[in-house]
């Protein structure tokens, strides 16, 4: 490692020339850390869906050309002036949400949304403004502050979760994203309780992984949502106890629910980013204190809507950004919780692969609906 | 009171026959309460909007003929068969949220909403299906288990709340509905915490509770929002420390606010039943635990909507009936308080009036904006 440091690395990497066109691999070069940052030697990356929402252009804000990635597990190879909170070897999760530990949102208990770098984050760049990527001296923009579909990549330091030397990082990686945002959706942001009732729209690795968090937190009811049946094994493996085809019931999926429940269900996540489907989880929402949760992202420009009477007859409607996990304090526990088998994790790697230049293979898998997490080790 | 226990009592009530129409002031009968309910005389009514809201047919389930009103202070004239928990001569605050006790909601500490008679009172009659008040054998339906635009009627035992002896009938109407509904948002549904900001859509006499309760809850800067003006002054003598007219905005309000206090306001409330002000109370909530909570009763079909991003990025969505208050439990407890001097409640009350046939004149003040409440002693 020591030959690299304070050196431009040239590596490949899969690069987004424009949106609604395929990756292209490219050797590329990548700067040293500047201060405040991080080089990072990527180990491992799932691809999640968000990587493929920007490419195909729905993301109004995506800057091209740009490197996506932001589930991955690497190796830290350099840091950059005044870096003390990791060193090079040190086994890391690039995190998209930082934690810089002294704002105003990391001093409080009720958010993880440090908004320290996310000005820079959103315009593609590193906090000082500038990229760290070229490729012929033209300049290639980051994406979620992570861009992981690269050999190498530089992250601020504020944004590496320092995780276990022994963590194994062909699975790990799955924990920099969709993972962590359906378990920590039910552990932090809902705080499901024992007992009650959970219901969960979307059956990707997200979904499920809302089913075995409110498996885990004691759901007596869980039901599973979706319009592809082929996801409903998984699902009842990991906890589900009802699955339902929305477009197989003769009334709309919350008529059918609270139907089915008397008065709807305690807690409902929707993890599909479509609209009507967050107005669907409302609405079957326990009557006087039922709690929504929206997890998906919806595409520029969608809204959500129901009856105030929803609210006021005491439905909570909320959401969650990474499972509300405080990264740098809260993956590091995540990680060991996986290993350790309390949260097992390796049911969802469905695909792997070797090499970035695969990358173009797996976001076609992605696009089939036939896979939960395609892991890509370099 | 003896002479009148199971006799048919003749009265004085203001009869809404059709809506769009003024009340009329008419003879009624009301007859004896049957097992389970009891027979009230009003003594004071303070007149809600919710009762112009339906006299004026936004309410798309309001039965006609009807007696309306739900904020009043009573005495009990007479009981029904079974009835242990008042007695004639006590005085009681009709309720429209009835508190059976016994029902999976009212054993729950997050909800006030127990359904045990919710479909009768929906329908305008008591829990056995039939109605109490007749003109003439023409039988008058009841409104929201109260109908206090009476000299005397009948509600179920479970709606109920017996207050102190000592209550002064003349103001402790008003916590039958709004006065409470505005306080228990702030300090039951949001459970606002000192040193924090709040704002409020609406200074009607909800909204103007809302400041009250935050400021006795210890919000550090609270905003008030009003198109009129004339509101401003009683809203800074109960805490208000930014009053602001959005129409003298060159930018949404919800813009202004996140502008004026970097990252939102922790609690916001609608208290208006305008759905655009329902979306601005909740997109200038703070970002990564603001709470917005609905109040106001929206007009029928009206719906809300905001960008689901508002949520994932850590605003909640909730609402309030009634404040969240159990109503036998807590009004009893409401009164004493404001006896106390800890909630006072008397500068809500702007007009006065003597006798039910001042209705109709009662109902055109209060169109005209000018009115906190009037309370009419009977």
């Amino acid at each position: 490692m020591a030959s690299t440091a304070g050196q431009v690395i040239k590596c490949k990497a899969a690069v987004a020339w424009e949106p609604k066109k395929p990756v292209s691999i490219e050797e590329i070069e990548v700067a040293p850390p500047k201060a405040g940052e991080v080089r990072l030697k990527v180990i491992s990356n799932a691809l999640c869906h968000t990587d493929i929402y920007t490419l195909d252009g729905h993301d109004r804000e995506g800057k091209f050309p740009c490197i996506l990635g932001h589930e991955a597990a690497c190796v830290v190879e350099s840091v950059g002036e005044g870096v003390t909170s990791v060193k090079p070897g040190d086994k890391v999760i690039p995190c998209y949400t930082p934690e810089c530990g002294d704002c105003l949102f990391c001093n409080s208990k009720k958010t993880n949304l440090c908004p320290k770098i996310r000005s820079t984050q959103g315009q593609g760049v590193m906090p000082d403004g500038t990229t760290r990527f070229s490729k012929d001296g033209k300049e290639i923009f980051h994406f979620m502050g992570t861009s992981t579909f690269s050999e190498y990549t530089v992250v601020a330091e504020i944004s590496c979760a320092k995780i276990a030397d022994d963590a194994p990082m062909d699975l790990v990686c799955m924990l920099g994203c969709g993972i962590a945002t359906g378990f920590g959706a039910v552990f932090n942001t809902t705080k499901l309780e024992a007992g009650t009732s959970a219901a969960v729209w979307g059956l990707g690795a997200v979904g499920l992984a809302v089913i075995q968090a409110a498996k885990k937190a004691g759901a007596s009811r869980i039901f599973a949502i979706d319009v592809n049946e082929e996801k409903f094994e998984i699902a009842k493996t990991l906890g589900a106890t009802d699955c339902v085809n929305p477009k197989k019931l003769d009334k709309p999926v919350q008529q059918y629910l609270v139907g089915e429940t008397q008065w709807g269900i305690d807690y409902t996540y929707d993890a599909t980013g479509n609209v009507e489907c967050m107005r669907a989880a409302l609405e079957s929402a326990h009557r006087g204190w039922g709690v929504s949760c929206v997890i998906g992202v919806a595409p520029a420009g969608h809204e959500i809507s129901t009856r105030p009477f929803q609210l006021v007859t005491g439905r909570h409607w909320t959401g969650t950004a990474f499972g509300g996990y405080k990264s740098r304090s809260q993956v590091p526990e995540l990680v060991k919780s996986s290993m350790s088998g309390e949260l097992p994790i390796a049911h969802y790697v469905t695909h792997r692969f070797q090499g970035v230049e695969k990358m173009n293979e797996v976001i076609d898998l992605l696009h089939t609906g036939k896979c939960l997490r395609a892991v890509v080790m370099y």
